[in-house]
């Protein structure tokens, strides 16, 4: 039987891209879909995409509410705005919904952090304990038994998971990490402000949140989990005339020193087996081989992350880079992941 | 009286530039160009957008010939490949023209590291001690009585401009330096390969050349010439879809070490004087002041590079930003300066 | 039990898109796909985007040779250059497979036609009278008995599905009809040609093949062949810098003269039913309905095309437009569609 | 002696314009910029690509003031809103000024087309009369005695240069006109609206404003003067993702009835000889020559308009295709050529 599931907050970017890939769930079965703004209007009239799909003629958007959500769904998705999502967590939960949240609410383990990075105490620090971190390649177990699973943001999956096997298997010292990002458009969301314009971003490129963006927290806290120590990084994103996409270029110290071709190729066989091992048999991690380097167009529409590395004899650093779809690995289609292993449906279910 | 000027190769879209520079300049008078692909035609033929100028109607492209150009012209920009550019230069020079060469041919002082990054002998190793490094803003005095310009490389100026200040005035470290690069597809030049397509670029961003990338002979030499030791730099390109533009964040070790936002005040006092002091009264430095932070559409079309820099107490580093159209700062519009101080012109003759 | 599928030329764009689509299709199973220029390569080689699915590891592109493939396929796709496709599509048929042809060899049935434009005399003038035009809105009977279908040009498929079910009842004129259509670069193909480079097509829009382009002789043949009479066509495609899409904005008019609101309502009122009749119950074909009007962007990966029309009472003109994505209505998806009509399979199976 | 001039509401892409081209203009000297929203700041904190210019550190934008306006500029350029723009126009043509209004207020002579295609009254009808519509290439004489210039729509340029020389000639028929015309996004102009974001943009081509835009009303009432008789046109435009560029397709019927290769050429000498006439001497209709057809990129910061044409003996129908920056040709840079008519100057000064 199918489970019953509802997005609320469905009129962004991850909340449409959530709705595509819920229509076509074969495990799964869309049965409210909310947003203040589209209420009592078809997903075919706001998303016309969709026509093509029965449900969407006949499944409204309505107003949020907790117990009639409750009522219909077995998962319910958060794509709310960061701090609204809390307000809706906490009854589902009780009513005994699993909760899947892509805002930032439930992200953090620590309320103080929380508080420092987003300017305002937490509004329900219980529920951070109870809350696992989404990242199915880290926390599968865990996702596994969770209510509420806090979905990472999409510039930390691009940095935690080319990172943390890494830093893990102790191959890269955790201090001194640079994250270097470049994201398309849509991760400033379907907000109508003058600087997301196309005329103001085609043909631009250009850094922003320079030096401390909200997703530094995040990024550190779970780096900090795996290092055993505090873990600080340096993150620079920038904004590029993509609709989609983020590109990742991680520069890492490898914990042995090393200046020669010779050396690089035995590092290099300790990481790329460092990789088989985290990654060999997942799904959605693509470990680039040979001369190939990552392309956000090759990820694009996928729930794929691609990673390559090279090492640099003459400076003596690990280039990683990695590139994803924000909307899809970043965001929604990381999201179902979780709900696939929460329902104990095949974790690809749904996904390409 | 207007100086005879010629460009050779100009088919490409640094010498489509060129044309367009030289069509307006007010002290410079375009009296050939050259271009085995197109010999024969007019200005107009080839660039419509230039037609509406009366001499796009006149002036024929021609087969490069070093004499007839030499006769010609008092200055002569090579707008070649890599190699060629050399073969042109001697006999150019020899004849008493200026030359402006907008290849690498004699951008490094050392035939060794030329060979080591381009892979093959310098065809004209007694000329690249005659070269002069064509960055107004670094060797302005030099350039004035110089016969051979080896005007920088777009990368090298995008690089270049933000760090040198700061290494001269001994304010960060030599070593370690991470420049990390965005770059529209006019920089790979005008030819027919397919990663170059539109279909290829468009919603594409990626990395290319890693970890040896060309441009980094030039970038070590010239900062090695400052720092008085061999510096090696951490140099990553990457394309994105743009037509034009480069932005680099370059990452940079404080020789004083802060940690707190007291210091980094303190810090930056001397950073924003060791700029001004530099750059204060330079026409094509643009240090951008409050929350500004460079962006590539504010700068296409013109000769100007943005700079913008964050002190991170965080991390303990200096994050540089900076912004240049490619083509202009990069390679047309920065030869052409050169140009001006060469023949004691107005420094912005002909430049916005 | 699932039919066995392959596609010869699997490398350009419609070919891509055709791997991915059987790659999930239900009721196909990939067995083969053939390209000189992969032959040896992994579909996950060569489209890492592919990666994820299994048989992208293990499926080899392999040289064409049609003996062998009509071993191993009951349906074989030819993704091939005009005038090639039919050399395989002979021996296909003879071997007893379905052939689906998404060149233009088989579209026109009059050999004198076809000579007229493009340029040589048909090299199976015999074939012509045994294919069927793939248009499933229009010729669903005849495609499913037969053996050979020419799948539809992206621009005649625009054209058609808004203008047929008009014509058929007699509502527009046959004559006069003007189709202007913008249309993304990856309709050009994967070729290495100067003018598809991006900073060619990026800030672009032009106008080409003026006044007789190539796909004027299918849209004048099927409408010819539902008017009961010869059909000349005014067609002025433009390159536009997506992509992906095409966007056909047609100028007809309606047999019944109007010049007045009120005359323009009750003529409405007929063209409404008329599109209702046709369309009503197509899953791909999208009738906007009050201010909406149609966009490439919310056709982007799927089989749909979306219509909507304006009477002009000032001009008497009925304006119709439709959008496709050229890659999937326009090529690879309604090649899909007619497989599955073939095939028995429902008419949706594999596509969205 | 230099001119001094003014612009009123220099906050917008034609404002801007404006600005860049008045700042190098030979003969003008920019003395004052006006802007609600920027008022206090100067231009080079505004827009920082101009910050290379001297007088960009010292002029400020100011409160529009028409009195204070007209005591210290000689020449006043309008870049308002429609309606507004009448409210400045009054007082500064009664202080003396020459003023050059870019919104389309002045643009009809008759009043009540204005109320019909603009839904209210005309706030100031006794200045439709004094108005010159500043199309330089036909009302140059009157523009050269004018105090108030209209300066055309974007749109209407695109159409009625490649339009009235034949209507004028008698080549071709007044009525049936259909101009299906492709505009970049920024002229939609700088306002935070979602259908404008980078996202909702990019990747996609929709028509828009079907069937009765504004421009309508002048295009019609232009060519209504030229052919003696109402007009009237089938205007469709369309939104592409460019910034900037206008590529109109017009369809024309010619007077003469043609069927034939032989008489397509005989009447196609007539028709180039009458564009000859027309514009061969003019500097910025550029007629395209052999199988040159218009493109966007050729004319983008350019204030040239470029022209092909084809027959199509087929249908008997006249093609022509024009080109134009919409924000130079189609905006700020006609303006500023009616300036330079009205002043005196070269009518190219300042203008390329």
């Amino acid at each position: 039987m199918k489970k019953r599931v509802a997005i609320v907050g469905a009129s962004g970017y991850s909340g449409e891209e959530l709705i595509r890939l819920l229509l076509h769930h074969p495990q799964g079965q869309l049965t409210a879909v909310t947003s203040r703004q589209h209420a009592g209007q078809t997903i075919a009239q706001v998303f016309s995409r969709f026509a093509s799909h029965p449900a969407a003629a006949t499944l409204r958007f309505s107003e949020p509410n907790p117990e009639l959500l409750a009522k219909g769904a077995d998962v319910v998705f958060l794509a709310l705005p960061h701090g609204v999502a809390a307000e809706f967590a906490i009854p589902l939960i009780q009513h005994g919904c699993l909760v899947i949240d892509l805002s930032a609410d439930f992200r953090l383990k620590s309320a103080e952090i929380y508080k420092e990075f987003y300017g305002h105490d937490h509004p329900a620090p219980d529920l951070l304990a109870k809350s696992v971190y989404g990242l199915p390649e880290m926390h599968r177990d865990k996702i596994k038994g969770a209510l509420l699973v806090a979905s990472p943001g999409c510039y930390p999956t691009s940095v935690l998971l080319p990172t943390i096997p890494l830093l893990r298997a102790g191959l890269v010292k955790p201090q001194g990490i640079i994250a270097d990002s470049l994201r398309g458009v849509s991760g400033a969301g379907k907000k109508a402000e003058t600087e997301y314009l196309f005329v103001e971003c085609n043909e631009s490129a250009r850094p922003y949140g320079i030096p401390k963006h909200r997703h530094l927290s995040e990024i550190e806290e779970q780096l900090s989990l795996v290092a055993g120590e505090s873990v600080t990084v340096q993150f620079t994103p920038h904004l590029i005339p993509v609709n989609r996409g983020i590109l990742t270029t991680l520069y890492l110290a490898p914990m042995e020193h090393f200046n020669s071709n010779e050396h690089a190729l035995r590092l290099g066989e300790q990481i790329a087996e460092c990789y088989q091992t985290a990654y060999g048999t997942e799904p959605f991690v693509r470990l680039l081989e040979g001369k190939a380097l990552p392309d956000t167009k090759n990820v694009l529409g996928t729930n794929a992350i691609e990673i390559a590395w090279r090492l640099d004899p003459r400076t003596g650093r690990l280039i990683v880079m990695s590139a994803e779809d924000n909307i899809l690995k970043g965001a929604s289609g990381q999201a179902v992941q979780s709900m696939n292993i929460m329902c104990g449906f095949p974790e690809s279910a749904g996904l390409v």
